[in-house]
């Protein structure tokens, strides 16, 4: 198949040559369809039945360009292959967080999948201050479940090297080294502030060696530690959620790096919740203490909840394939020294992730609207000094926390609940 | 070109349409073939003019099977291609310590190099006790300037992602990670004890679950850890040397590791042949101190030459191509630190490799002639004993060595100089 873009006007006639997407529409002449994208890359199109509005798929597809500047930009399609990757291995291990997959096609660069109608961004939904309780077990469940099995301690080191391989994804691991690993930390054109912010606040970040050389160990991480298959960019914008039920959408920066970096995303930007609702929950006329003090159980439960899954998965995999390694009489101690280090090992990349994803959003180009859309700019500048105050704490220090409840007690002395 | 496998009887009729090889013969019907290959993987020929034997080339051939076993076991021809690779990459960058290649072909899996015949392995050469004054030098030259250039450091993201794709060499690292990495430490039919190994013995390695944990982390970081291209097995035996110049040859398991593997591949051939001239030099009818001492001083001095050259280049790069990040008032303080602690990480790796290196080398499949080709039983076993004490301290402990003299002076405490 050629690729071609699609327009609301041609995506009918594109899906009605889809064999599974026939079995989803009782009436193939009869689709509506809106252009929904609201990202940065890609075109997203919804389309219902018109009489049976609960038959309904949404469609994605890459343009040979980013989409938020146009086609001066371009970037290649073969993210979608990445995506769409991706999406397959976290079906394969996570499915009850990964939305139903109805069609793929790397030539068109698109793939059909499930319309998440009945459940909304999770970054839109915490900005209105509402509680998803089961949040932390959904996230813990899909890092655990999608990262343990493309580690080194489950597949064999030709079937790992095979996948890291397939999964070299240069493009868009290169945003993520410049965007978030690089230009927030320097005096760089692509960085956005707004009026209040000072001379100081910038220095800050950008002229603190010790500050610099911790981020650049993080991005050293990043660019060499091929530890598992992240997802790339699990902010709360890439999980779509109502109360009962949490998907993960939107993998196209898949690659192996070193897992904290996916944990961390998530923490991160809870974290950034937590400061931005200082200001939100008054903005909500709302007393700050029972939504922040949610959002940090959430931190903790989601990353206690990882660990646990983390190694239960690990466990599970020693008794099916014993190692010969751990066979000896003491050999159970061994094992789970190891699980303890190499957890201890996330932990401190996750923090010093979490930090680098906190910074960038505060003065690099891509902001979040939690803090970013706060109108009164005193306050949102009040905010963002919370948050680079944490922060750094965290990438310097991030080997003598001992746990994550360490972190919210340092989130709560710097703003505290109440 | 079709594959074939060469014979002496083949070889000059194979070389005689080469043009490269034409201007190196005035007679190419006067070729004498002798087939020199101890390896375990390859054919290698050394091919003279009869009449002006300096002219002269080595060939060098892989064969789809494992060369010590057999055609029962087979092993991709494609080590070629990682070995050819791999020699361009160092001819770029350290000329002088490269054999000169005047042909390769990976159809035929083959390389036709230059015939080192001023010089010798330099595994044998140290058995009988010669020194190489300028073998440090040459060496940390040899490691400073191959690794650092194909660092993230002096790579852009895409170059190195690129590289790193054509080195995924996973048949040859797969070699490293059972018989380096994970079968020595268990209880495994590969493994090689000659008759006065004791239970104890084979208990001390592989059933201390410190140990094991420690020597499972430096697994996992040669598995995940894609920092610099690297020979890959940079031990004595890949060295031909003369006083005066040092080769590194056989570079085939080349792959994108973590740097202190090479380097600790060659300072834990030089701590084994440390203690094994404990023995050695009494059998040479010597005094043990000079030869031990100097071998100690080469360890140091590599190490520490190593450390400075890899900074001078990383000084001189940002110095051609400054870079935005350390672009303020104290940003030079700031680079500095970053190398101080790069460098630190570097060497807490060098001595874990280092030690399991040496490790591998007593109770694995492949043993170091230095210390398995000591005739007396009852000697081998001590110097044995001294390597496998001193390699667990280092492994379990490396990250509280603070320099590379202390490294000597363990070495020194246990097995005195005099």
């Amino acid at each position: 198949m050629e690729y071609r873009q699609l327009s609301p006007e041609t995506v009918p006639g594109f899906l009605k040559d889809i064999s599974s997407v026939q079995q989803i529409f009782s009436d193939l002449d009869d689709l509506e369809v809106e252009e929904v994208g609201d990202g940065n890359l890609n075109f997203v199109y919804k389309v219902r039945q018109r009489k049976n509005p609960e038959q309904t798929v949404v469609i994605k597809q890459a343009v040979p360009f980013l989409r938020i500047v146009g086609e001066s930009w371009p970037l290649s399609r073969t993210r979608m292959n990445f995506e769409i990757q991706a999406l397959e291995h976290h079906t394969k291990y996570c499915p009850q967080h990964v939305p139903e997959i109805f069609y793929s096609s790397t030539d068109m660069s698109l793939v059909v999948m499930q319309n998440l109608n009945r459940h909304a961004v999770l970054r839109g939904e915490m900005i209105l201050g509402k509680i998803f309780p089961k949040l932390a077990e959904h996230i813990s469940s899909f890092l655990a479940n999608t990262l343990f099995p493309t580690t080194d301690w489950c597949l064999t080191g030709g079937e790992k090297k095979a996948m890291v391989d397939r999964f070299i994804n240069p493009e868009l691991c290169k945003i993520t080294e410049d965007f978030v690993l690089t230009n927030p930390y320097e005096d760089h054109e692509t960085n956005v502030y707004h009026d209040e912010v000072t001379q100081a606040d910038k220095d800050y970040l950008q002229q603190d060696s010790q500050l610099k050389v911790a981020v650049a160990e993080m991005k050293y991480a990043f660019m060499n530690h091929s530890e598992a298959l992240l997802h790339g960019d699990l902010h709360i914008g890439s999980i779509m959620a109502n109360e009962e039920e949490t998907y993960v959408i939107d993998p196209e920066f898949a690659f192996f790096g070193p897992i904290g970096f996916d944990v961390g995303a998530f923490i991160g930007n809870l974290f950034l919740a937590y400061y931005a609702h200082e200001v939100r929950q008054k903005m909500l006329g709302r007393e700050p203490f029972e939504y922040r003090n949610w959002i940090l159980r959430t931190a903790e439960e989601t990353w206690n909840q990882f660990q646990a899954k983390f190694e239960v998965n690990w466990v599970a995999h020693e008794q099916d394939a014993p190692s010969s390694y751990w066979n000896y009489q003491e050999g159970h101690i061994g094992f789970a020294l190891q699980r303890q280090r190499f957890l201890r090992h996330i932990f401190e990349d996750t923090i010093g992730f979490a930090a680098c994803k906190m910074m960038r959003r505060i003065y690099g180009l891509a902001k979040v609207a939690d803090i970013a859309e706060i109108p009164d700019l005193k306050a949102r500048l009040e905010v963002e000094r919370n948050v680079m105050r944490m922060a750094k704490v965290m990438v310097q220090q991030r080997s003598s926390f001992r746990s994550i409840e360490e972190l919210s007690a340092l989130a709560q002395e710097i703003s505290p609940l109440r």
